[in-house]
Formats: C-alpha cells, structure tokens, sequence
C-alpha cells in the first residue's frame, strides 16, 4: 500500500539527483561568483484520488505521484491524498476544476451524471476492442480532441485531462444469491454506473449510484442489494465478500475501463514544458 | 510516420521550456553575478531500433525518443536510428552492452539465441495471460529482477533493460496455401522467433530466424515459404501481401509480447537521477 510518507521518502533521491543536476548547470554556466547554489523549493501540488486509502487503485494513484515526482527532480512535489481528505469522491472533478485541489486521480465514469459523453472514456461500448485499443484511439484516433471538447469547452471545465492505465473486464458482481436470469435484478438495488447504469435502469433494476468506498457500507445496512465495484484485487480488500457471498465474474457493463488524471488547466500551464511533458 | 528530422522538430519547444526553467533556477539561487545563463549542451544519444524505417515500431521507437526527449527539457538528446544504420538489428544487444551505440529498441524475442530464458519476456507462456499482464509481473511480480540476473549477471551485458508496450496476440503469419493442417508445415522453410521456433522445429518444420526487415525478401527469393512477423499493420507495410497471397490469423506461438529498451549501463548511470527515472 502506498502512502503519502513512502511517496516522500521514494522521491528524496531524486530531489538530490536535481540539486546535482542543478548545480553542474550553474557550474556550466557563465557564472562569474556563486557562493552557493540552491534549488528552487518544489511546486507543491495537492493530488486527491477519488479512492479509499487501502483500495489497490490508490495505490495506483500513489505509483503515479512518485513517479512524476522522481521524473521532475524535485521540481514539483505532488502531494497524494485519498477520497474524503479535501472532498468526496464525486466532487473532484469540480474541485479541481475550481482550483480547490490542483489534481485528481479517477475514472470518467465519475462524471456521467454531468454529461453522458463521459461514458465513451469510462463505461466505453463493450464489443470488438479491450481498454488498451481505448487508449489507442485516445492518443492516436481522436479521442483526446472529443475529450478535450466535452471537458473545456461543452462542460466549460478548467482541467486538463489524460487516459492512462487500462483495466480489464469488470464482473457483474457482488449478490445475495447466484444470478441466473435477468428478471432476478429486477428491482434490485444495485450498485454500477456509466452507461451500464442506464442499460440496467431500461431493464427494470434500482440504480444506486455511490462512489467506490461507500459501496461496502451500503450493502451491509440494506441501501443496496447487489453491486459491482471493479476487480478481485479491490473488492476483496473493501469488504466485499464480508457483505455478500456471491461473485458473479462476467459482464459486459464495463468490458473496458481505463483512469482519468486531472489537473487544474491554468495551474498545469504553468508548469514547465518539461514538467507538463512528464504529468501527460 | 516518425523520422528523426520531426523527432527533433517535435523536442524544440522543450528545449526552449529547459532553458526558461534554468534561468529560473539561476534566479532563485544565491549568485552574485550571472551576466549570462547558458543551459548544457544536451547529452547526445545514439539510440538505434531493430526496425525497418518503414515498420510502425520504429515509429513505436521514435514516439519513445520524442517522449524522452520532452520529459528532460533537452538535457539528453535521443537520437533516433533504424535497424542497419549502425549495426544489424540482430546485433544491437552487443551493440549496446560494447558502447557502439547508446540505446537501442526491439524485442527480447531477438536473443532467444544468447539464452532461451529471453523467451520469458519476449515468447511469453501463452496460457493464461495477456501482455499487460506479462509487464504487470516485470514491474512488480519479481520479472525485472530476473531480467536483470540474465542480462547482467548470467550473460555479463552492460545493459540496463526496461520491458514496455503490450502487444496483442499475434497470427500464425502469411503462406502460399491455406493451412489446415500441423502437417503441412512439416519440412517447410518458416520464419519464426524465440520458443516458437523451438516448439515449430520439434514439429519438423525448417525454421529460419531472420529480423523482421529481411522476411520479405527472403520470401521473395524462394528462401523462406512461410513467415510470420507480428501484426498486420507491420507486416502490410513491409510488404506481406506482395510475396504471400494467404494470412492466417490465429496463432498460440506469441499470444502475448511487449518492446525491450535497452541502454548501456555505464552511460545510463551516468545520467542526472531523474533523467534514468524519465527514461525508466
């Protein structure tokens, strides 16, 4: 599990590695006297995840912030927080947007109820690629432009938004009792979201739309009869099978998903080139 | 198609970012008198693929290049070069390890003839996983470390290695005629890599391992009756279907593969830390 004090301390060789690196610049440099050379203190940046501490995509969340972190040489220090610390899971993509927090790790599925667009990057149709080719079309096949328009310009956003590490396919679930027929959900108060909650709601069932780490506590006090979150890996660790026994382990809801990082739009151009250059 | 003239049109404004940022820096710091800041001359690196200039993974290549190249705000220049422009693709481990050249990308397929354990990380078991999951046990189920001990300890290579970029399942490749049969690959002249042709020749067919750039040639001249390479964007640009009229696309032989960087290790530790973090 990674946590905002091994993420410091993995960043601290590279914040040596940059007082090097800066110091040989100055050496090289026409510099007539320099008694002594210090770097810049690092641009701190406060980076929320819309994950619960011990969920393994805040760990995800984490590898990315240490990653920047070491790439950038102390240049900038991204500060990694878990869903709750500033704002609720839901509210990061606003939150960001208005500056409250500098950046965001997520999914796009998040944000379907403000437009359902969101869906082509979080709940993506099912049949005839995986979320690697997603990512393809994302950087190669337009889809970063069509994002870039729903974000910026329809939802009139102040964030910049990247795809990143695609995910396998999602399993139906998490039940009371084995699902054999579609008519069982009918009703039921389900956890899903995207595009896949729409498709369940034509079918009969009662969405419930809450975020990853409210799922488990939903469940156990009857709020919600049946729900998907993710993966094994994820479940297992939020408490699933503590509050359901059944794991029904294929779906087409979300055959592909991927994560979404943000970052504030006038915050992020203020960075170095080279720095915005390592965040995308 | 990326060649290493907009390579290095792609890097400018980077370089120009490094140098505001250094000035920066210079600012910031305790010097007395600077009359001018010049940042250092970038680092020039000779960094040469195991592809045809043609292939769509030299362009997988130079997109690495173009990457490196922003993320370090011009401190080290890759310069981008296909297969043959130093040394043959099938020499560009040594190559690498002797200091000919700096860098180099391929695939670990290629030096299944060094050491048939290379085949863990370019012909991957093919049951049972898929190429994200291949990197998903490199980065953190203990791959890297055994591919650290083949290439440093066991083969005594100067090289750091990184495994990168999943590739799909790849097709049995192109012939003259159908194949219904196992038999009819008996005694036939077929171009393969790594444990696949192991596994082809104990079926009895004639396996001929060539790099990638030379398989239509040798198709053309009679020496080769049957090849794969990897997917059909590549192998329509290199010109497949000019000398084989029939594509079999379902194959177990590299269900699942991923790119091999490759840099001297002595000049990769001698880069800034946060340099080696970006190239990582």
């Amino acid at each position: 599990m990674t946590d905002t004090s091994n993420v410091n301390d993995s960043a601290r060789p590279s914040r040596r590695g940059f007082i090097t690196a800066a110091a040989a610049t100055a050496a090289g440099a026409a510099v007539i006297a320099a008694p002594a050379v210090h770097a810049q203190a690092p641009i701190k940046l406060k980076f929320q995840s819309t994950w619960p501490n011990k969920d393994i995509f805040h760990e995800y969340a984490g590898d990315f912030v240490r990653y920047v972190n070491q790439m950038a040489g102390g240049r900038v220090e991204l500060e990694l927080l878990a869903a709750g610390a500033v704002v609720p899971a839901f509210q990061v993509l606003d939150a960001v947007s208005s500056g409250i927090i500098d950046g965001g790790h997520g999914v796009s599925a998040y944000w379907y109820g403000k437009n359902k667009a969101f869906s082509l990057f979080g709940t993506a149709p099912a049949f005839g690629w995986d979320a690697d080719e997603l990512l393809g079309w994302v950087r190669y096949g337009g889809g970063q432009q069509l994002y870039d328009e729903l974000t910026q310009q329809i939802l009139k956003l102040n964030v910049v938004g990247m795809l990143t590490g695609p995910m396998p396919t999602q399993p139906l679930g998490w039940f009371k009792a084995e699902i054999t027929s579609p008519d069982q959900m009918k009703g039921m108060k389900y956890r899903t979201v995207g595009l896949g909650a729409d498709v369940f709601k034509e079918m009969g069932v009662a969405v419930t739309i809450v975020a990853g780490g409210e799922i488990v506590p939903a469940m156990d006090r009857g709020l919600l009869e049946g729900a998907e979150f993710n993966n094994p890996s994820s479940d297992t660790v939020l408490g699933f099978p503590d509050v359901a026994k059944v794991y029904m382990v294929q779906s087409y809801h979300q055959a592909l998903e991927c994560f979404e990082v943000l970052f504030n739009k006038t915050k992020f151009e203020s960075l170095p080139k080279d720095v915005q250059a390592i965040i995308r």
